[in-house]
């Protein structure tokens, strides 16, 4: 007997509950089950993201909704600036180079905290700049960015939107849309929403819309305007992935009874508990501002980070992750967002225990979910 | 109690074995275990394709593996040939439209033949075009293309690719691509493949990789060249759709298991049956060469084909398809792919007669099911 705890920053563990509904007989997309299926999604994705407007879905990766971000809004020959600080905020200026745009990018070695006033100062020495786009929270790194902030710097440009890439940070910590001028945020399914991979989602200011008027970088199938005019009808574009907007049905009704305070809460008090946990074994946390989705914890001297990963995967049935390019052998990263409880972080805790005790680095046995119980102890 | 029954032309019912596979506690795709899935399904995909090249897999509907398919081969400016007879056919020319390709449009009236003779007439019309886009079947009219006999032709012009859409097609009839020298042949998961909406593929030519060295179009989510260096090492270039590969794989088990040519005959059987219980009613089928994946019957003078779709669906549980765009009224559909048996056409053809009958259409009550089960007989 094997049981398997699954504490890797996306996919995440999916509900019971949920992953049944998504088994039931499938249905038809163009026929009223269905709209009212997507009906109240929609309802509930405004309420995720904090928008009055309507959040778009794809069935794609993250990635795809990204794409969409840059190609609905900008045209050949713009300039952007690419916050980048990790895998993810790289993607970025992939995206753009991609496309013919051309980036400035504000390069921050990975894990470091951004200076806001660095982007005030990008923008004001490329005033012709179309767009900002940065990571709410970088999942490579496990670092913060000071999404408020740089919004309130954005909102001041009319000629400039703000494109966070939310990914990892829907869900998880406030990130109000409307509330904090974020002009697209771009969300995924296999994260806090509690899914499989395959359905992205792209919120979409007012002014975001306006871009749109005039952008003409190629889309078709990451089309926003016809993906509007069909959801405002409870309809896509092109065939949806049916099961799992079902299944999203199912887990925002979730978020939603718990409330999205109180799920920012749960997370945070995981995250926190993760961070002692580790550090009670003598363990740096990697990401100067750490985020509450993931947890990147420093290899000790002598200790390889993939041997971390790999032993807590494969002899204590704990699926975290590794390092990614730069930063592979260096960390290894537990999450804490989704389905996860208090009991699933000190399964972590003691499973890093096992490891770490495996691969002969020295320190007190218990002491780390001993450091863990305490902070969850009023959780 | 109400027992529901799924004859779409896609989504198709789903077999209650894929349902479970992919609502067990999900894996995470960086790891072995998800690439033994990942390299079971690269085998069972090229059986299926006809193909020693790898299938790629993509993480969206199949829309976004057409817009491939034109992305991944072609350069802004490039000249392409289309052949439109329907709401699908019409998209190779809407995506072509999108990133600049001139198109020199083969338009049927919807439901005819090809005569493949116009196919060679436009390509010496035209020796600049570098991409010929058709349906294997097209999905809104029922009907069959010559596919074989084009491919045919364009194989002796170097310079030109022969693209499919077989989403409709692929584990339908017979389209081996190697043999028939199809350059790119696009799949997705919600028909044969009996799976949710959400997965789409692209099988491809060592002649269509000659183009992709050569293609300027922009593409980032859909780029070929990094899916297929990702793929062989049993891995996606982005999160991929993880619970659809998992009920992939048992889907393509189960298709092999079969047989494709057993699998080939039982549709061809099912389809025939629907065409002639449909006719034994006094109905028209609406396509000249009619496709074994969906028979499209013609609503008698007088009765609303809406309103047959929509009684089908409402009173009498099972769910057809209507007529899209301009055979909207007109026609109903009847789909025979996938997972289905003789006691699906059977129950579709008696709910027919209810339905009939309902509608004040005058027949012999039971005509159609008599000859349904004369054709079935033998299956």
């Amino acid at each position: 007997m094997e049981k398997r705890y699954l504490l890797a920053p996306g996919p995440t563990a999916i509900p019971p509950e949920v992953l049944l509904k998504m088994a039931e007989p499938i249905i038809h997309h163009r026929n009223p089950l269905f709209e009212e299926v997507l009906e109240e999604v929609r309802e509930n994705l405004k309420y995720l993201f904090g928008s009055k407007n309507e959040v778009l879905i794809f069935a794609s990766s993250g990635t795809g909704a990204m794409e969409s971000a840059v190609t609905n809004t900008l045209s050949p020959g713009d300039k952007a600036i690419c916050i980048r600080s990790g895998k993810f905020g790289e993607r970025w200026a992939n995206i753009c180079k991609a496309y013919g745009v051309e980036t400035i990018n504000i390069d921050l070695p990975w894990g470091e905290e951004l200076d806001v006033a660095d982007v005030e100062k990008a923008l004001k020495g490329n005033p012709d700049c179309k767009a900002v786009y940065m990571q709410a929270t970088e999942t490579s790194t496990g670092a913060m960015f000071p999404v408020k902030e740089v919004a309130g710097i954005v909102k001041n440009y009319p000629d400039t939107i703000l494109v966070v890439d939310g990914i990892t940070g829907i869900g998880v910590f406030e990130l109000p849309q409307d509330e904090w001028h974020i002009d697209v945020l771009v969300g995924g399914s296999q994260k806090a929403l509690m899914l499989p991979p395959g359905l992205s989602f792209a919120g979409v200011s007012d002014k975001a819309w306006e871009f749109n008027k005039k952008s003409k970088l190629p889309k078709f199938y990451f089309n926003w305007a016809k993906e509007l005019t069909n959801l405002q009808k409870n309809q896509t574009n092109f065939t949806p992935a049916i099961s799992l907007i079902i299944g999203l049905r199912e887990s925002l009704k979730m978020i939603k009874a718990e409330g999205l305070e109180n799920v920012y809460r749960r997370i945070d008090g995981l995250a926190r508990a993760t961070r002692e946990g580790a550090k009670a074994l003598g363990l740096k946390i990697f990401a100067k501002n750490p985020s509450p989705a993931v947890t990147a914890i420093c290899a000790p001297e002598g200790i390889d980070g993939q041997a971390i990963y790999k032993t807590l995967w494969k002899k204590y049935g704990v699926t975290g992750a590794g390092g990614q390019d730069q930063l592979k052998g260096k960390i290894f990263r537990i999450a804490t967002l989704g389905y996860a409880d208090k009991y699933d972080v000190i399964t972590a805790i003691s499973a890093l225990e096992f490891t770490l005790r495996d691969l002969g680095y020295k320190f007190e046995m218990g002491a780390g979910v001993a450091k863990a119980v305490d902070v969850l102890k009023d959780m």
